[in-house]
C-alpha cells in the first residue's frame, strides 16, 4: 500500500460534517433551519449575472493574465478610492481564485517552511490548516471576550515565545464578527514593522458592518498584505473570486506562483465581477437584512438561555459562550439539530482548545428563519 | 524591508513573456500569428454555454461539496464507461479547479517535503515548479527523440540515483504530443508498483489524438492518480475545471485538503460542464481542425528548413529540433516574432538543459494561420 502524505492528514471542517448531517435531514423532508452556513442566501447581484450572460455571448472565456484581467484590477483599485478614499494602484491588486487562492499565494510568497505565523484563537480554521499544509507553524494566540477575541498590542507584548515571522488579523472576524478600529490597525502595523513581521489582513467581510464601515489596512501599511473576496458582501461565493493588495515587492513573486499554481482565476467570474461595484444598492439591501437578522438573534437568543453573546460588529455570525449549558459543543450542536431542527456550528473548528464551550450562529439566511430559530430554541430549552 | 520567501523565487514561464511581447505587437496592429498559445481558439461548446446561462437563472451559484457536485462526478464516471469502457465509480472522481488544482491536491496528498518525484524532460514546466514550491524534489529524466521524449522502462532501469517516491507521466505529452501505448502504461504501472512509487498520469490532452485514442491509466492501475481537465478537448480553459481519479485511500485526504485550500471548484463551471459530455459532435469538429493544422505544419515546416520534427500523436503541438539553426532558442524565437511575425515558444520552458535547441509550435489556432505561418517561415528563411 502506497503511503499517504502526512500533510494529507490536515483537519477537516466540523462545520462541513454538520452541513452534511443537516443536508441529509433536509433531504428527508425535515424542516431544518440552516444557521451553520457561512454564505449569503442571495445569488450574485442581477447586473453581475447579466454581465456573465453577456460575457458568455461575446467572450471566448480563455485564460487571462495570471494576475487577473486589467479591467477588474482597475475596478478594484477604483473601489479603494470610492469606498475607502485610498490610493491603491491597480498594479498592486491581484485577482485570485477566491480568498482561498489569495491565502495560498500570500503564504507561499511570504513564508518558508519552518516559519512561524501568529493568529488569534478563535479564528477561521483554514488559516492554520493551510499554514500547516505548507510547512509553516501557526502560533495560536488565545484571546478573550474582553477584546472580542481580537489580538491586542498587550497580548503581543506579553508574548515571550520564539519570535514569529507573520501575523494574520481579520476584521470583521469569523466567528465573532468583531471589527478592529483604525487606531488599533495602526498599532498592530507599527508593532509588525518594528518586529520585522509580515502582516496579513483578512478583510473578506468588509461591507457587512452594523456600525461605522471597517477601516482597511491597505490605507495604513503598504508592506501589509490585504486579502478580500467577492464571496460575502458581493454575494458571489461559488464564483470563487477574491483579491490581494500586495506590497510592490511581492507582486512579481506572487505572479510567478500564480502562473504555476493557478494559470489564471476563473475568467467568467472575473468579467462578471467588474459589474459588482455598480451593485451597491442591491447589496445594501442584503446588509439591511443581515442587520435585521442580527437584531433578532441578539435580542432573542438570551431569552432562550443563550445569554453570553459577543455583540457582533460585522460579518453574519454570533459567537455564543455556552459553557453554562454544556462542556461538549459538538454533542450539544448535534442535539440542537436532532431535537430543535436547527443546524449551528460548534466552536471547535475555530478554537481547538476552548471551542467546546462555544457555538457559532450564522445569520446569513432568511429573516423568517432567524425568528423561527429563536422560537424553536425557546421551546427546546423549556 | 520584509523578506520574500525563497519559494516565491519559482521560475516564471518564458511562454508567458513571449505571449506578452506577441500581444503587445498585436495591439500595435502588427498581424502576429499566435503559434505560442496552449489553448483552443474555440469557446466552450454551445450546449455548455447554454447550460451556464440556465444555471445563472436557476441556481444560486453557492459553494458546492469540496469534491464537486454529485451530478458532475457522476457524469465523469459515465464518461469513463462510454469513452474507455472503464468502470470508475463516482466516489473516486474528484472535481478540481483546473488541472492546476488537481496537481496541487495530488502532490500534497501523496508527497511530503523532501520526497522525490521523477518526470521526463522535456515536460510541462508547472510540474517541477509546483513540486519545488511544495518542497518536493523533481528528478528530471532526460529522454530522447527515440522514445518521443517519453520515459521508458529502460531509462527507469538504468536510473541508479536515490530512489524516488513518485513518477509523473503525460500522454499525450506537452510539448511533444506523444501518446504512451497501453502496453507501456502497463509496464510503467508494474514498475511503480514493484518499487512503491506513486504514479501520476496526466491525461489532460485525451480526446485530441490523431491515431487510436489514448489509453487511460485509470483502466490499468487503481493505485495511480489520473489527472484530466475540461480545458483542452472540451475547450473550456478559462472555466478552470479539471478532475482527478484517485485511489480509494486518497479520497478522504484530498477531500480535507480541498476543503481547506479551495472550499470548492467554480460552481457555474461545474454545472455547465455536465453538458460537455453531450457535445462530442461539436468537439470532434475541433479535433478535425487540429488534425488539418497538424498536417499543414508537419508537411510545411520541413520545406521552411524546420526538418527535425517529432510527428505528434496528440495534443496540438509540434516540437522541433532547431539545433541546426541556432544555439539559442529564446533569441531565435524573438527573431521569428520580430521578423516573421510569428509567436512560437522556445524549448527552455520544457527542458532547462536542452531546450535552447528546440521550439514548440502550437496548432491550436485557425487553419489559415497555420498555412500563413508556413508561408512566412519559408520567406523568412530564404
Amino acid at each position: 500500500m502506497l503511503k499517504i502524505a502526512r500533510r494529507g492528514e490536515v483537519d477537516s471542517f466540523i462545520v462541513m460534517e454538520v452541513m452534511r448531517e443537516a443536508n441529509l435531514r433536509t433531504s428527508r423532508g425535515e424542516g431544518i433551519l440552516h444557521l451553520e452556513v457561512g454564505q449569503p442566501s442571495t445569488p450574485a447581484p442581477g447586473i453581475v449575472r447579466a454581465a456573465a450572460v453577456a460575457a458568455l455571448e461575446s467572450n471566448r472565456i480563455g485564460y487571462t493574465d495570471a494576475l487577473g484581467v486589467p479591467e477588474l484590477r482597475g475596478a478594484i483599485s477604483r473601489h479603494y478610492r470610492d469606498f475607502y478614499q485610498a490610493d491603491i494602484p491597480a498594479e498592486r491588486v491581484v485577482v485570485t481564485t477566491g480568498s482561498s487562492g489569495a491565502f495560498l499565494l500570500a503564504f507561499l510568497a511570504s513564508f518558508d517552511p519552518g516559519d512561524r505565523v501568529a493568529l488569534a484563537s478563535p479564528g477561521y480554521p483554514c488559516y492554520r490548516n493551510i499554514l500547516k499544509t505548507l510547512g509553516i507553524d501557526p502560533i495560536l494566540l488565545p484571546m478573550s471576550a474582553d477584546s472580542k477575541f481580537q489580538p491586542t498590542l498587550d497580548a503581543l507584548g506579553q508574548y515571550h515565545g520564539t519570535p514569529f515571522d507573520g501575523l494574520i488579523i481579520a476584521s470583521p472576524s469569523n466567528p465573532v464578527g468583531a471589527v478592529i478600529q483604525a487606531a488599533t490597525l495602526g498599532d498592530l502595523s507599527a508593532y509588525c514593522r518594528a518586529q520585522g513581521v509580515r502582516l496579513i489582513s483578512d478583510e473578506i467581510y468588509h461591507g457587512i458592518t452594523f456600525g461605522a464601515p471597517a477601516a482597511t489596512m491597505a490605507s495604513i501599511d503598504d508592506q501589509s498584505i490585504v486579502v478580500n473576496s467577492f464571496s460575502k458582501y458581493f454575494s458571489m461565493t461559488g464564483w470563487r473570486l477574491g483579491w490581494l493588495v500586495l506590497p510592490p515587492s511581492l507582486v512579481q513573486p506572487v505572479e510567478r506562483l500564480a502562473q504555476n499554481l493557478f494559470i489564471s482565476p476563473p475568467t467568467l467570474s472575473q468579467y462578471a465581477a467588474i459589474a459588482a461595484f455598480d451593485a451597491h444598492e442591491e447589496l445594501q439591501q442584503n446588509v439591511r437584512r443581515y442587520a435585521a437578522n442580527r437584531d433578532i438573534l441578539l435580542n432573542g437568543l438570551p431569552e432562550a438561555g443563550f445569554d453570553r453573546l459577543i455583540a457582533t460588529d460585522g460579518a453574519f455570525y454570533v459567537y455564543a459562550d455556552v459553557s453554562a449549558l454544556t462542556d461538549d459543543s459538538v454533542a450539544f450542536a448535534q442535539r440542537i439539530l436532532a431535537e430543535a431542527g436547527i443546524a449551528v456550528t460548534p466552536g471547535v473548528d475555530f478554537d481547538p482548545q476552548r471551542g467546546h464551550h462555544f457555538l457559532r450562529f450564522s445569520f446569513a439566511g432568511a429573516t423568517e428563519d432567524m425568528a423561527e430559530a429563536v422560537r424553536r430554541l425557546k421551546n427546546w430549552r423549556k
